[in-house]
């Protein structure tokens, strides 16, 4: 019910989470090479089945919270990541079982491995979010109304907060955020401690062992020559939406998240079209000739049509080649209640979900 | 070395803290109908002498913190002031002995006075500022770099935030601001907690009894007819600066203060002259004819000419008869430590101290 993750996987997970990641959740890149380097030490970690957590054991859920494009600048390592961990145990006076990512999708897949590499905790196999998303609310966790503090947060000086209560998931949101944004946008956070039993019934499992096995097929068909785009589709069940060449971005850091916009000219079969996707760290939507055809929960992933690597909202720019792709969102976010934490409304976008996989979950 | 406060003190320590407020700390008022109304159920508060504080006892620390405009809209009451107190036991797993307020000026004087009706713990005779200052690191615990965290805050709705750690008293202003702003400028806090030795030792010590015997000679003056400014220039050892009328008043609330400042121009034995008062929550320089007479620490408070109340930043308007008078400030407020962290320069005044009671201290 567990095993070790083989230094081999390392750069298979944080390819597979950069396409998790919609745009977002950070480049796994340096936390990549963070974990890189601690393997070469002779650092280990072990992954855990969920399904081997004792309904009491108390798992510590973890993330680097802030905007991306900060980030970029702004390293983690094992110490900062650990430092809210070590805070939520002293506040509860309780020592966790295991440690887990909030988001599978970009860097904060590694966030849980930084912490194992500190600790010797164990990673359980398994999100809150089968991708990323920029806000508190928007988790499986949230969704199932679990509560949502106390939440600990620390800087890379020496501020410690811990938001003891908050009277809602959004209302965590804004304390945390702005507490994120004072000391500069960038901050490691422990969320709400969730029980075994919790994690079992309301995380989204086997995320982070999906990424890795992602992120392998990826590089399979690199190294075959094969088109990594189409093999990503066919690894995750992904739908082709738009081929074409960046023409435009829009792009501003604003209240502790990247925002903005890009459009696309088709290339290939989509020449002469157009494709704009708009972004909150992560992309949440996108037109077609100014018509919407993909809304969030569906991940909107751009990819390098070359490489199939996955490009983030801070590192779009002007003319690189990018295929947008679909690939279906866990059916919790497709719920009724799931779409109102993150559907497009949930972005200030004045649409209903479209999803290029078919009917709504029940 | 500890009584009652009597029912007949409450509206004199309303009106002489209004007074040391120097314009800011938020009108006394609302907290003082609080008060009364205890006082008529039949509460009764403690005013416990400094010097009976044993070395290791623990002293909550309280204040309204936020903007004072906001704070005639959102009232304080007992159980609102005490939640963060409740909170920062818990967080500590120790009780305190008794409740002192981070300043005597404005409503916070009363802020220990609300905690104690509710939890029947002593009211120490002492503060932190002699007046009121906008900001954490303006106290004479900050000027001692005793440590400036744990803090707790709570709002009205459910949000509690705990400050575990912070890399300076700045930061701990910085975040804790945030924190307040992002709850709508108005937050009950718990400042870091302090021994009986450091009230001893750092606090300004006997200030709630000297707001009640300024209060009670304004109104004393009052009712004789006599001149209350007259009054409490002689009550505190104050010096008239300035009679006037206001012509003109520039005001924003902003980043959880209330910024500007305010005209006058001469009545009496100034007419011709103009004064102009600039204040972030409180009064912290004035400029006669364009030439800095008086700066912070120095108390700059205006007045009401004919019944020598107090006039806050937040209720300044055209056309009232203001008498501005300074009063002096603490020794260590005047230090050169002191001047660092409550001078003009603090404030963004580029100038040096100007006091109109002479040299400064040591």
């Amino acid at each position: 019910m567990a095993r070790t993750i083989e230094r081999d996987e390392l750069e298979p997970l944080a390819t597979g989470a950069w396409i998790l990641g919609t745009g977002g959740g950070g480049s796994p890149y340096l936390s990549y090479l963070n974990m890189r380097q601690a393997y070469a030490d002779g650092t280990r970690v072990t992954l855990m089945d969920p399904a081997a957590l004792d309904d009491d054991d108390l798992v510590a859920v973890v993330s680097n919270m802030g905007a991306p494009l900060v980030g970029q600048e702004r390293l983690s390592d094992p110490d900062f990541a650990t430092k809210p961990v070590r805070m939520m145990e002293d506040y509860l006076g309780r020592r966790f079982r295991a440690v887990m990512s909030v988001e599978i999708g970009g860097g904060n897949a590694f966030q849980p491995l930084l912490v194992a590499a500190r600790t010797g905790l164990p990673v359980v196999d398994a999100d809150a979010m089968g991708r990323a998303f920029p806000e508190a609310q928007m988790t499986s966790f949230a969704i199932a109304e679990l509560p949502m503090f106390p939440l600990t947060l620390a800087d890379i000086r020496d501020n410690e907060v811990i938001v003891a209560r908050a009277a809602s998931w959004k209302w965590m949101e804004r304390i945390s955020r702005k507490a994120c944004t004072e000391v500069g946008s960038i901050a490691a956070t422990c969320k709400a401690p969730r029980t075994g039993a919790e994690v079992k019934r309301h995380g989204i499992l086997y995320t982070t062992s999906q990424a890795i096995a992602l992120g392998r097929e990826v590089r399979r068909a690199r190294r075959a020559h094969e088109d990594p785009v189409a093999a990503t589709i066919a690894a995750a069940s992904g739908k082709l939406l738009f081929r074409g060449k960046i023409v435009d971005v829009r792009r501003r850091t604003t209240e502790g998240f990247l925002r903005g916009d890009a459009t696309l000219e088709g290339l290939d079969d989509d020449r002469g079209a157009r494709f704009e996707v708009a972004f909150q760290n992560e992309f949440s939507i996108g037109r077609r000739d100014g018509a919407v055809v993909v809304t969030t929960p569906d991940l909107i992933c751009l990819l390098d049509s070359v490489s199939g690597e996955a490009i983030g909202t801070e590192s779009l720019r002007y003319g690189q080649r990018a295929s947008i792709i679909a690939l279906p969102a866990p059916p919790i976010l497709r719920t009724e209640k799931g779409l109102q934490n993150v559907g497009p409304r949930a972005f200030d976008h004045d649409v209903d979900y479209v999803s290029v996989f078919g009917e709504t979950a029940a």
